[in-house]
C-alpha cells in the first residue's frame, strides 16, 4: 500500500542519520541507550526503522549525541 | 520532575511550528486532519503539545502542510 510506504520514509531517513551521527560521536548502541535513558535493544530497532519513535524519545536521543533534533529529522544534501 | 519536562521541550517546539505554519497556509485545524489523514482532534492535542506524536504522523502532517520535517522540528532563529 503506498501510503504505508510513504508514511515510513522519515523513519528511514532517522534511522540513517541517528547511526550515521552515533558513529561520528564514536559510541556503540548501548553507550547511546545508557546516555538516552532508552533500552539498548530500543535504539537498536529504531536504527534499523523498525519502530515508530515519538517525538519525546526524537528528544532524548538527539540530546545524548549533543545534536539538534531537525539534524536528525532532515536529509543529507 | 526535571527530566519529564525536559523531554517535552521539543513537543512544545513542534506544536508552535505546526500552528504557525498551518495558519500561514490558511487553513484549518480540520483541513489539515483532512489532509493528512488524522483525526480533527488529534491535530488539536498535537498543536497543543498533549500528545507525544510519534515519527510517522509528523511526516504525515509535514506533507499536509508542503513542508520538510525539519522545518517543523527546528527552533525559531
Amino acid at each position: 500500500m503506498r501510503k504505508r510506504k510513504e508514511s515510513q520514509e522519515l523513519r528511514t531517513v532517522f534511522a540513517a542519520n541517528l547511526r550515521n551521527l552515533r558513529q561520528i560521536r564514536g559510541i556503540s548502541q548501548e553507550r547511546l541507550a545508557e546516555l538516552s535513558g532508552l533500552h539498548r535493544t530500543y535504539v537498536s530497532s529504531v536504527e534499523r526503522a523498525a519502530r515508530n519513535i515519538s517525538i519525546d524519545n526524537i528528544e532524548r536521543l538527539a540530546k545524548a549525541l549533543g545534536a539538534a533534533p531537525e539534524e536528525l529529522l532532515g536529509e543529507k544534501k
